[in-house]
């Protein structure tokens, strides 16, 4: 057995498996934690009967949104199941995990995705509410917050337990029913991200186009068409689609380790990469408890005190974890490889310091990020005097410092990979340090899903109270400054995710290699024979044409996400303009508009949109693998990564920084609400839009599907290019069909037209 | 001796120095080519004398800005002369050869350089009075083309003449001198391309700004102080910049022939590399005469058949040589390792069908280039479409069309680069196919300088007219007509010098791995004895950190790039605004605008502006090769190629997309020139700007400074990293060195802050 990264005759001693049970049991601990904050955000006020009308609108359009999507995408998870049942495996007892965890995985996403909407379509009033009475300040933002909390819970309760659970089940085995695991909740969350935020933003940037810019009426208000939508937006989107992707990036950076664990670390290599989470369990129930403002405090510092007060409580017991339960050298290690067993080194140093280097890493881009987006530091400042000579500026300062801020975001990953591998001499255990470094980013999860559902909510609460024309003077004061400070916090939850994407993506090149490995010692092929399609080097030509693709899929992705956005929002200006110009008794507030088709609109578009990218991302490694080889498909992957990941934080950051250049200038600042910095301030946030809350966000779980497919595949890439069963007719024919099917998708999506270029021109200006 | 690309032993026969010879003629062929088109460019009228004055004033502001740049060029030049010396040779004499050639391909560059800008400022005001006369039409668009057959002739003419001299008098050892031709060529090009690519969109924007956004008064009004700036831009940027850019990417394409050719192909891989390119210059002087444009018929579509019809003849005659000059097996080749000598295949239809593949891929691109960035096409139409819902979604859509033709682009590359390297088994001929497909590139250089000059020329000429108010009515009309051709053939350049700078770059690869087992074989160290920092396997996490960080200095160069240009803007509006605000009479007309303030502002800016992103360029491969070892360096380089290459083409197409849906609209489209939809693509335009002419064609000499940066460094990180002088001390204190040049050269520049920033408001808003 040549696989280095499966342990097959690894059996876990009675204490061990005690160990996993009490992990497991945290991590009910957690999902029960969770429930007691839901009871308590459940428990506050829900405002005056005007407020609560609205948020049953949201809360109806949310719910039926998610449920179509859902039936959607039941078609795509009942194909991909069937497609892994048909891959190789090792054994049918393997191969029916994988199958079924790729269901868990999906399922435990789309339970994360629907509880975040289901929670915070409810919170979101309660918050209006709680600005509303006396002490509000202190009582919103702990309803906001312990929102969060919630969904924080059950994300990081449902990840670890499903591991656990594998682990406990599968133990030697593990490994590849892990990555069904993984896929699942990948491709779902990628799908929701998609979706989502096509649905989010193309209600977003429809309002604002009909709304600020043709009508001149102020955001939220009732007599635009879009603004449930808009609302119903932020909650499929930025709750339902972040919730599930962080739980993604929990789940895969999880796998990640728990897959070269035990090549590096044996039995303990399995078992750690679960303790770390665990202690990551504990560090966010302190985390969210001990949040709140203090008089006269910014949001925002509360918010990040807290993070850093857990972060460092996690540093803490992870060492203590690192040096109580490992042994002091490689050869005291139970169950690790020969090879391993001989290395130098002390494991519990190198297990310490990778999650250290995790731990530094998110605290670092929290940093960076909000230097870049935050309205207090240089560079927003700068986006927004920029807005005195007009928009082109606003939009050329806010890429530059999207370009910058990546690059900073980039080199800062980049050391942390660089960091955590170097921290051993030999591959594989160096591979598994950068495994542990994610696994210490994961034990900020909890609360960075606080702070980023945070966001939403508290976007949504001031949404309601202005709809509702119900909270005044101080109350709506309050709930501004938390729109606010939630921009900013989701910002940085973009960046911390991007962050698990490079090193759980980093990680599972362990895994692909060794997929690659195995295969070829199964069909007994020399090294010498091998076609120069297994070349890995990364200067031959093929291997750099693998390369270009990786980068160039990222670009078509992005591309196509925000032609998504602009198509769907075009059809929502057309349906806003209509109703104005059919009912002119909206504009004088005699007449509610009809919010119900704008919300259908958003859906149906939505969910068509978001099957191109999404087969996209499944269909392009499958075509590049089979088609070019496995050493492009390294080559695919490594340039996938790099691009993606500056990408996503340029994308994010751009348009977080155009966001509150906005919020800045209509501070007051530059001639404020009304001038013409203003109006280039808003060209600049609607540019900014699709940018920050589609493409961007996007980019993260598309990288780990295009990884976990990879990895999935490489077996069947290998049977069908050497040894017995070699066949070039298979191979590129599975090539062909997976190309065939990008390019119908690609066709179909562009047949769709511009949505605004379609319409004839008197609808266009008839408005 | 294991280095495979070094034919040290190899002579040339009497014959074979005899073509070489042929060859040498053949280019100074070209230059006597080139002279006669100058006469007779020279030759034509040269309009009114207010023409000539406007004409007097650009050029007299174009050749200070590149007297002055050369000047602070050389100073470069000469510490990277002294640099080169010191770095490790075979002997003093090609050391003496490598330092000397490097000064000839930068001052060859710069000669082409300032040729373009001499002529180009000449034949402008020739071409406004052409296009006065009667029969206008036919001779202000023969002087506009012939204008740039004299640069091409001169680019090919050079850049062969140069490569045949380093053939003929260092035979074996040509590689390594050839290595300092492309270095200086490309270097000096990068600069050229970045400093006038500043000064160019400075101006251009700056101009804009002021005077069409603020005053609403015309492009190229009289009145603007930043019109003749405007004009000098366009020729010291898009003329010498461009210029100097196609001779790199024409000397450093061959060099990578060169270096590869013996190893493949033998002796007649030495020749075979400048018989192609040598027919290439028969083929541009036919190219070039034959373009006229038929009664009715669009300018571009005469270009367009000069092209097609000269790289259809480029084709015949290639293949016709290949069947003529090569034998048809492995084993009949002269000189050619016995390792390729005992290769399969044909070297004739090897040969020949890789140049066919290079003159594809420049069909190819001509076509794709042409469809998203032409007005007749979809793209640009939805464009302007889209202008009626305003400047977000022009902005956005431009931002889709940018990220979709990158695509398509680059998958046709990496096509082309799979293609050739497929048509052999061995890497070594594979490699050296890829090579081959730049010299089938290169026959088009000719045309496509030609067509690239045209664009600046009928701008200038356009402006000219227009500022001296002497040109009225069918006059205009054939000017403006031109100007928009040139639009899109300046776009169609651009893809075709990012092609270039993939294949010479993949090319490079081998050059640059040979370098390293040749180093290794020096000194004697075991392949199991090398560090992790020679792993060249794209899934080890240190070649992947290489590939980000690769991936993020594109990034980081596009955002310098771009934010300096919006600095140095910023400062000519502040400075246009003073005028029109101290002196009332520019206004009415009856004062002449200080046009000589903006020139200063803009040459000194840019000047000052070129440093940081040329200093990145060539530190950072240092401070990757040195700080992570030759495997990341390699990372890096597929990552910058990857990445530069997708950005290259987005950055040129949006804004090429931006500038024609502009035009569109001020054809009468959606409201014509003075509507919302028409400020809406005057923004679109403006954000354009930066990117494809500043960033985006920087970006192909970057790529190729990097690689040969990467090469010519690579055995000197060899020694310090391995064997008898081997030097941890030596190798991080140069990494630490390039890295804090690069940080202080960041420093500085961020310091300088924005200048529309840091003008305190009452200035900014009193204009």
């Amino acid at each position: 057995m040549s696989r280095q990264f499966l342990a097959e005759g690894l059996e876990l001693s009675g204490g061990d498996r005690g160990l996993v049970a009490v992990i497991a049991v945290v991590a009910l601990a957690a999902l029960a934690v969770g429930y007691v904050l839901l009871r308590e955000v459940l428990a506050a006020g829900q405002g005056t009967p005007k407020m609560q009308d609205i948020a049953k609108a949201v809360q109806e359009g949310a719910a039926a949104y998610l449920n179509r999507q859902f039936r959607t995408l039941g078609i795509f998870v009942v194909i991909v199941f069937v497609l892994l049942f048909a891959l190789p495996a090792e054994d049918t007892w393997e191969r029916i995990g994988r199958s079924l965890f790729f269901i868990v995985g999906a399922l435990f996403s789309a339970i994360i995705g629907y509880l975040g909407m289901w929670l915070s379509t409810r919170a979101n009033v309660r918050v209006a509410a709680a600005a509303n009475e006396t002490g509000g300040r202190e009582k919103a933002m702990r309803v906001a917050f312990r929102t969060g909390g919630v969904v924080g819970m059950f994300t990081v309760g449902l990840g670890l337990f499903g591991a656990a659970l594998v682990v406990f089940v599968y133990t030697g085995q593990a490994p590849k029913v892990l990555e069904g695991f993984g896929f699942g909740a990948a491709l779902l969350a990628m799908f929701m991200r998609v979706g989502g935020g096509i649905f989010t933003k193309a209600a977003d940037v429809g309002a604002d186009l009909v709304g600020k810019v043709e009508q001149n009426i102020p955001e939220d208000d009732p007599r635009n068409a879009a603004t449930i939508a808009d609302n119903v937006g932020d909650n499929v989107g930025d709750c339902a689609g972040m919730a599930a992707d962080l739980f993604e990036s929990y789940a895969v950076t999880l796998v990640a380790s728990l897959i070269l664990g035990t090549a590096a670390f044996g039995v303990q290599g399995l078992l750690f990469p679960l303790i770390v989470p665990a202690i990551g369990v504990l560090t966010a129930v302190i985390g969210v408890y001990i949040t709140r403002a203090r008089v006269g405090e910014n949001g925002l510092s509360a918010i990040n005190r807290s993070f850093y007060i857990s972060a460092l409580i996690s540093a803490v017991l992870c060492t203590v974890a690192a040096f109580v339960y490992l042994p002091s050298s490689f050869g005291a290690l139970e169950g690790v490889p020969e090879a391993v067993a001989a290395t130098g080194g002390n494991p519990r140093f190198i297990a310490a310091m990778a999650v250290i280097i995790g731990i530094l890493l998110a605290v670092v881009i929290l940093w960076l990020t909000g230097y870049f987006t935050g309205t207090e530091h240089k560079p927003v400042k700068e986006v927004g005097r920029t807005s005195l000579t007009g928009a082109a500026t606003v939009i050329l300062s806010g890429i530059s410092i999207g370009f910058e801020s990546a690059v900073y975001t980039a080199l800062v990953i980049g050391a942390a990979v660089y960091g955590a591998f170097l921290l051993s001499g030999s591959v594989v255990v160096g591979l598994f340090a950068v495994a542990l470094a994610g696994c210490g980013l994961l034990t900020t999860v909890g609360v960075i899903v606080a702070m980023d559902t945070f966001g939403p909510v508290s976007d949504n609460a001031q949404g309601i109270a202005e709809m509702s024309g119900d909270v005044h003077g101080e109350g709506a004061r309050i709930l501004t400054e938390l729109d606010a400070v939630g921009n900013t916090t989701k910002a940085i939850t973009k960046g911390i995710a991007i962050a698990t994407a490079v090193l759980a993506a980093t990680a599972l090149f362990g895994s692909y290699k060794d997929a690659i490995s195995q295969a070829l010692a199964d069909v007994s092929i020399g090294l010498g024979e091998l076609p120069i399609s297994f070349s890995n080097l990364v200067s031959d030509p093929n291997v750099l044409v693998g390369v270009v693709i990786g980068a160039a899929v990222v670009f078509m992705f992005s591309g196509l996400a925000v032609n998504a956005v602009t198509r769907a929002a075009g059809a929502i200006v057309f349906e806003v303009r209509r109703q104005f110009r059919e009912n002119p008794g909206i504009m004088d507030g005699s007449v509610k508009p009809e919010y119900g088709r704008v919300v259908d609109i958003c859906t149906r578009d939505s969910l068509r949109e978001l099957a191109t990218p999404g087969l996209l991302a499944v269909m392009a490694p499958i075509a590049v693998g089979f088609g070019l080889g496995v050493g492009p498909l390294a080559g695919y992957l490594a340039g996938a990564i790099a691009t993606g990941t500056l990408m996503a934080v340029f994308l994010a950051n751009s348009g977080g920084a155009w966001d509150n250049a906005k919020k800045l200038v209509e501070d007051g600042n530059h001639g404020g609400k009304g001038s013409d910095a203003h109006a280039a301030t808003v060209i600049g946030d609607t540019v900014g839009d699709p940018f920050k809350d589609t493409a961007g966000p996007a980019i993260n779980p598309l990288i780990k599907v295009m990884n976990l497919v990879s990895v999935l595949i490489a077996p069947a890439i290998v049977t069908y290019s050497v040894g017995a069963d070699a066949s070039a007719g298979v191979r590129y024919a599975i090539a062909a069909v997976a190309t065939a099917i990008i390019v119908a998708a690609v066709v179909v999506s562009k047949r769709r037209g511009t949505a605004i270029a379609d319409t004839p021109a008197e609808a266009t200006t008839s408005a």
